[in-house]
């Protein structure tokens, strides 16, 4: 590994890091909510120590190695999450440590989990903050699962190596780069359309781009304690509804349809399974709660289909306590929970992708019992998928449900009941935000325990990053030369 | 499909259960129950109907083949289950023809999931009969998961292949037949063994032949409505936790350590696994329970061992009611039910073995991660496993959890509580009978609706014969010519 690199991205990455954070002064001074100072504290700081950095290490004629990749992903995130919980400290938001930092993750691993119980209390600035950790969250995860990930080979995601138009290939830095760039400017339409949707809807303009902020990037923060719910608007809701949908959709998609080819959708399985299954939860749910107090048919389909699309897409907004649902629409909302959207989106969790794949890899090993010698190709979009992504995506999977488990025992051991322990768990791990129980949609994590939160912050970290992406700095073979 | 050769398989197999079933006569005539005409009319059925169909298509030169294999395997299995709940009924003691059927299969796919609120109440025979099942599907356990399930490929089993000196390996029939005399020596020495103990510890001799068939077979039917709570016994207490540890292990080991080879037991990666998870678990659990109303050190560690013997070996007898612990220590046991006890064992789950391979495969993952045109091969026992094998068992436990999930869904559905539902499809999956909340140890499952039962019937099968074996017969192609 080349430390030197290393250090050189990290510092690139805070330097950055602090001139985004200055968007949050005009609104503090708008609003003259006094944390303006706060802010350019912390930005000038960001920017002196993180510039020096890149400034006395950079190389520009350095190329990254494997190794360099893995150690500036994990740790970039980081030096994010922790840099970034320095502002909810000196605004005295959130005075201690542990909290600072468990919002500051919450919102850079797109999360949405909080430890505030009362949201509406906190500064306009600290409040934009927030929903920007979310924004630039999800952009890093674009870039991370189309152009890097697949370069590293993490989890599978080797499958869209190369999906995007790119001048070079065989080169991270430059591939990297030009992905970014095309997916970016797609996000940025994404994110227009929705402020202005919503704040045509009847929004105001500072509500509209917080909630844009969480929607694309499957967050989940709100600046409101109701969350969506706040408005009682059914319009309000509909837009919320096909803007999550479209954040759980893989990028590269996006990217084709914007370009003309609006196929592109229905062409990839994985696509047409997550609108499938989205239809098919949504119904099922609307039939489950008719007549059970969420009002009439419409009002019971906004409710299913809103909460379907803010759980499927791991983003955490409500409009209602589904926890009050029947148990067989809790039930399937617990499920989808661990699957996600699709890869290459902001959403977590393992991906339909994923799913899909394993679902295939057990309808061929049946295939194989009758027919022992054939060979089976495994296809996904018509292209063979290569046993060493089946591999990876298998193993994935069984890491996944292996964090779960420990991360579920230590919180069980740290007293907190069973429901509560696996809702953290999962919220977090699959980047959702609330939980349930103690944890549910109208409850804050501010109660835990202290380890208990650190646990939460790992599982963010872990889950954002694809698990292996972090585990793998863990092996002693990484920092052997 | 040879299909006269199938029929002729089933023949047999009802004849000899038929056989099997007049050991229960004897009991009968000694008490004076009753029941023994009720028992001699199925036994003469089974004999004159079973052995008709055998004697009329039996080809003794025919050779099975891998579909005939698989149909006598899942058909088999259906057919003496659905036999051996004649006795129920024809009796009197379970009326309704769901409920003798849930009681059948439960025995012989050694479950142990009963509908009888007072099992007390029941003659003499009929207990006799219950407990039979267990042993008797303990018996078709070994055989299958040791000599059928490697020949045939299923989930991975054939890791095992040709385990067990044989004179003939490549022709299904005779090594069959040679492995299952082998081992169920082993089964025979263990069941005096235990029954004699148990004797000796102040069972009755009735209570004790039920007991060691209970236990062997990982079964749990108990003759006693507290189960082995009853006796009070910490003696009887050991001495089954001993034999449940034993029934847990692969039975080719057994085999070797009675042939001289003491050490086997440790040079197995699953058996040592198996043991290390069992003690750390009881010691765990001794240490939470500890002062929480489960008596001094030894009796909390007496407790403790049973328990965990009794669920990680998926037998279900119990002592006490841990769901009244700590939830530290209900969330390990219940993560210990999906682990199950070792391959080649009459234990259900998924199989230490299994899982030791998916951590192997996740591991060697992070490997490649790192150095990814390396070629690192995946050993057990020093032995490398194949990729078949691993794919093979990466897919079984995808098509577990899938099976739970859709499982617990429908359960959801028809209006039973999510903690009973995951409760009900975890103990019928995993073969181990007492679930959670409403159907814990000290309930049963005859309150559940008819459909439920069926749902939980289908779970107790498909766990039972490692899924693969019953879906394949759901394949299109496996009808075909």
């Amino acid at each position: 590994m080349n430390l030197r690199l290393v250090a050189a991205a990290l510092g690139a990455l805070i330097a950055v890091l602090g001139l985004l954070m200055s968007t949050a002064v005009p609104w503090s001074l708008h609003v003259q909510d006094g944390q303006h100072f706060a802010f350019l504290l912390v930005i000038v700081s960001c920017v002196i120590v993180g510039g020096t950095v890149f400034f006395l290490l950079r190389d520009p004629d350095a190329e990254y190695g494997l190794r360099d990749a893995f150690a500036i992903v994990t740790l970039g995130w980081l030096s994010v999450g922790l840099v970034g919980a320095v502002p909810y400290v000196v605004t005295g938001s959130l005075p201690t440590f542990t909290d600072a930092v468990f919002e500051s993750f919450s919102g850079f691993t797109t999360t949405g989990a909080t430890v505030l119980d009362d949201i509406e209390k906190l500064p306009h600035s600290v409040l934009f903050w927030r929903s920007l950790t979310h924004w630039l969250g999800g952009m890093g995860i674009i870039v991370l699962s189309v152009a890097i990930l697949p370069l590293l080979g993490v989890g599978g995601m080797a499958m869209f190596k190369a999906e995007v138009p790119s001048p070079v290939v065989d080169k991270i830095k430059p591939t990297v780069a030009a992905t970014a760039k095309t997916l970016w400017k797609v996000y940025v339409v994404f994110t227009v359309a929705e402020i202005l949707l919503l704040y045509v809807a009847g929004m105001d303009f500072f509500d509209s781009v917080c909630h844009t902020f969480g929607t694309l990037a499957t967050g989940g923060f709100s600046t409101k304690n109701l969350s969506i719910g706040y408005y009682q608007s059914p319009l309000i809701d509909v837009i919320v509804i096909v803007f999550m949908l479209i954040a759980g959709i893989n990028f590269t998609l996006h990217y084709q349809a914007l370009t003309g080819n609006w196929r592109a959708y229905l062409r990839s399985e994985e696509c047409r399974l997550y609108l499938i299954i989205y239809g098919a939860a949504t119904a099922f749910i609307c039939w489950n709660i008719y007549g059970t107090g969420e009002g009439g048919f419409w009002a019971g389909l906004n409710k299913s289909a809103f909460q379907t699309a803010s759980i499927m897409t791991t983003t955490g907004y409500g409009t209602t306590d589904w926890e009050r649902w029947p148990w067989a629409c809790q039930w399937l909302l617990v499920t989808l929970m661990f699957m996600g959207g699709c890869a290459g989106s902001t959403a977590g969790g393992m991906k339909c992708m994923r799913l899909v794949i394993v679902g295939k890899h057990v309808l061929r090993e049946l295939k194989l019992l009758i027919h022992p010698r054939a060979v089976i190709p495994l296809k996904i979009d018509r292209r063979v998928v290569s046993p060493a992504i089946i591999n990876s995506i298998l193993a994935f999977i069984g890491l996944f449900v292996g964090v779960w488990v420990v991360s579920t025992l230590l919180l069980v051991i740290l007293n907190i009941d069973v429901v509560t322990a696996v809702g953290a768990t999962t919220a977090t791990l699959s980047n959702i935000g609330p939980g349930l129980n103690k944890v549910g949609a109208a409850d804050s994590y501010g109660w835990l325990p202290v380890p208990a939160k650190w646990i939460l912050i790992f599982n963010m970290i872990v889950g954002r990053l694809e698990l292996y992406t972090v585990f793998v700095l863990m092996v002693p073979d990484f920092w052997r030369k």
